[in-house]
């Protein structure tokens, strides 16, 4: 059932491209479902992929357009004509895959793919989603639905129902909206089938559902669908009209996207790759952080000279500062990365943020306690300087206090000024961790040599 | 529709729950989703829950249990008796919920809910249901759904939903299967509105369709549901016999799950926590790293005091030790973390391991270019020694070519042996990479001091 792509396969197919055999080819993508076909272009070249694409039939096509990512989808459309895009493509898709696509074109090609738009309805549907942004309800929503008035009987229901569902994929609920159009309710699948043919939809409808307006944020559509168990979510205007709904699927490719980009965030990683882009894309990704890992290492630097003097005449100081400074970015890192989840997953609780900080301070001192302590063992065993000894054991403990409070201060203090927390995360609370760090040892370092 | 809580509506429910008042509690509580009442529950302690709870009608009750997390779940489980148990909750839940529920219990409370279970279809469903491992399909999937023979017509298959709708929540799909019981495909909705009362299942059913068997792990549910962009997806055992369905809500918990377990590992975490969870807690989750980091610190230190006395003659060495561990680390995450993430979502495409590793190469090589080039030209405008400013540069770039091809290459081996790949990012990677950076600097520092 589950196709594999395998490099026989992609060599099989490809001798087959070069050779330009047209029935075997059809015959090698017979049976695949789109996803495996965008799946294979992903490997193939431009030209292989044109190739194959003009063997697809209109409907498959199109599905396999909408799969594709966003790049591969720019160069093909731009390859192909205005009218075989909105006759072969667009007509056949659902209204919110049509927009995200014409949503990418130049706005030369746009409008000349509206031109050769023959169904006036699925036009006017794009041009409605096009005006919401890409990150709200309004931007994730389609305008294919199904929906019965509050006031008709199971009969005029159904007659109603076949006659929309012509143009809907997939029917998972019938929406029920009153004399104004406002959404009042669904009518689950269940009791249609248990009601009589004279039952009105009304008194079989659940009225207690849970819709969007169009300008929700993603995120929190994403958290509302996640919370409630919703499989698709109705949308409504301001005036509580119903204009769409989201299903799921739209919803766990958002939770994805989110989920990389906190991954990539914490890596240091600035651009979305892969391990298939190219050499150039993959260095502008990774350089920026490091640019800024370095600036950091700069500071450090300039840190660690005011102490040249001291380390001069112990050059075991030196010894710890690695241990120091990564110490104290690798606790930044934690306690601001459990502030961050719980803001992004709504865990966090209503405790205020001062008993947050208060918590996160006790915390801290028992892993400050537990670190010193082990590294106190250590040094009194190993080490024959008591100032050394003395100096890392109390620069840790401030260090780990210190970059734990930090760390869960800045994603709350960001959070409260509308700043998205995550920025807290990744290189920025390393590397200023890692430079305070460094000063709260070589200054500690410098006083306990002088004294003892 | 959507509630949001808060402090104050928290107060006001404490004070009612306080004061033992029932009819404003259940008024408080009325018109609320069970998943919200579960988000209360998160806020509340044992006694003031428990006396909620206990106002609850069934069905509600049942659904805010199965909305509960893991641990406050447990405890109200111990305190109720196990034929309330039975009878209120287990009786009305889905036979995935009621499996995941009592999956938890001990040997002995379990065989006591099973002794009060009157519903002996349930009962059934339950015992099927916990012979599966839970990170498989058999796992996540429920029993519940609708069927319906290839060889009977619509007036038949109508009749035989209505009896079988009663025991399932939502309809999406009405499964077909053959006279072995053998799934043979689907009837969308869509047809099924279109057909006359003699069409016959086989000829409407959409035969080509996606299912999975009950020992493929949860990852690949999960990639699967994603591709193809799948609500429902049917479970079949090892005869093809349908035996389940999974729902894409459940999917959804996954992909969160493992989304917040990479992310937590990226951050050094060892165990599941929130930010509104005890210090106990959180300090356990955090000291094992912490250790972890303290060790690796300590390894820094024994090949810094391998060069005590090069620093005693130049301090200025010291300068860059923190940038050169940190910039090792950084590089090493950034290009695990790009390999991690392919290889979970399959993007890694089909590239032989040794032309990614070249790949990398060169990727690493316009970064250390870059990187050492920035810092050569600060040291020479900043520095007085001609071998500290070379060494700097030097051992940049050869730590970042080494960090970044290593880092591509342990989740690369480690995924070729079927470990998991994830394994290789977070303070593991950073803390090799540190002490390797640290020895090439040192290395070469002695080196070009000598020599200049």
């Amino acid at each position: 059932m589950k196709f594999e792509l395998t490099l026989e396969y992609l060599e099989n197919l490809r001798g087959v491209i070069e050779r330009r055999e047209e029935g075997p080819a059809r015959q090698l993508m017979a049976e695949l479902h789109p996803a495996d076909i965008a799946e294979i272009y992903d490997e193939l070249d431009m030209d292989e992929a044109k190739f194959l694409f003009l063997l697809l039939e209109g409907e498959t096509a199109s599905e396999v357009l909408a799969e594709l990512d966003e790049d591969d989808r720019r160069r093909f459309l731009e390859a192909l004509p205005s009218d075989v895009i909105a006759k072969q493509f667009i007509n056949e898709m659902d209204s919110d895959d049509a927009a995200d696509i014409i949503g990418q074109m130049t706005e030369q090609k746009r409008a000349d793919v509206f031109l050769h738009l023959d169904d006036k309805r699925q036009a006017k549907d794009i041009v409605d989603l096009l005006g919401y942004h890409e990150d709200t309800a309004g931007g994730l929503m389609a305008k294919e639905l199904i929906w019965v008035r509050d006031e008709w009987n199971m009969r005029t229901c159904i007659r109603e129902m076949r006659r929309q569902a012509e143009a809907v994929d997939e029917v998972f609920y019938v929406y029920v909206v009153n004399e104004n159009d406002e959404l009042s309710g669904v009518l689950p699948l269940k009791r249609m089938l248990l009601a009589l043919p004279e039952t009105r939809v009304r008194d079989i409808s659940e009225q207690n559902i849970i819709s969007v307006t169009t300008d929700l944020p993603s995120q929190e559509v994403v958290q509302i669908m996640e919370k409630y168990n919703l499989v698709v979510l109705p949308v409504v205007d301001e005036n509580r009209r119903l204009v769409g709904r989201i299903t799921i699927d739209d919803v766990v490719d958002v939770l994805r996207d989110e989920a990389e980009e906190d991954y990539r965030r914490m890596s240091g990683l600035s651009e979305d790759v892969e391990p298939n882009d190219g050499v150039w894309m993959l260095t502008r990704a990774r350089l920026p952080w490091l640019m800024v890992g370095l600036f950091g290492g700069v500071l450090g630097a300039q840190v660690i000279s005011f102490y040249e003097g001291d380390l001069a005449k112990h050059a075991a100081m030196a010894f710890f500062i690695p241990l120091i400074a990564a110490m104290g970015g690798n606790v930044g890192v934690q306690s601001s990365a459990i502030v961050v989840q719980g803001l992004a997953n709504n865990s966090i609780g209503l405790e205020s943020t001062f008993r947050k900080i208060l918590k996160e301070f006790a915390v801290a001192f028992i892993n400050a306690l537990a670190c010193s302590s082990a590294i106190l063992a250590y040094n009194l065993i190993f080490s024959d300087s008591l100032a050394l000894t003395l100096s890392v054991s109390a620069a840790l403990f401030v260090v780990i206090v210190f970059a734990s409070v930090f760390g869960a201060f800045v994603p709350l203090t960001l959070n409260r000024f509308k700043i998205d927390p995550a920025l807290a995360t990744g290189p920025f609370i390393t590397t200023v961790n890692d430079i305070l760090g460094l000063f709260i040892y070589l200054a500690i370092g410098r006083m306990l040599f002088a004294v003892l």
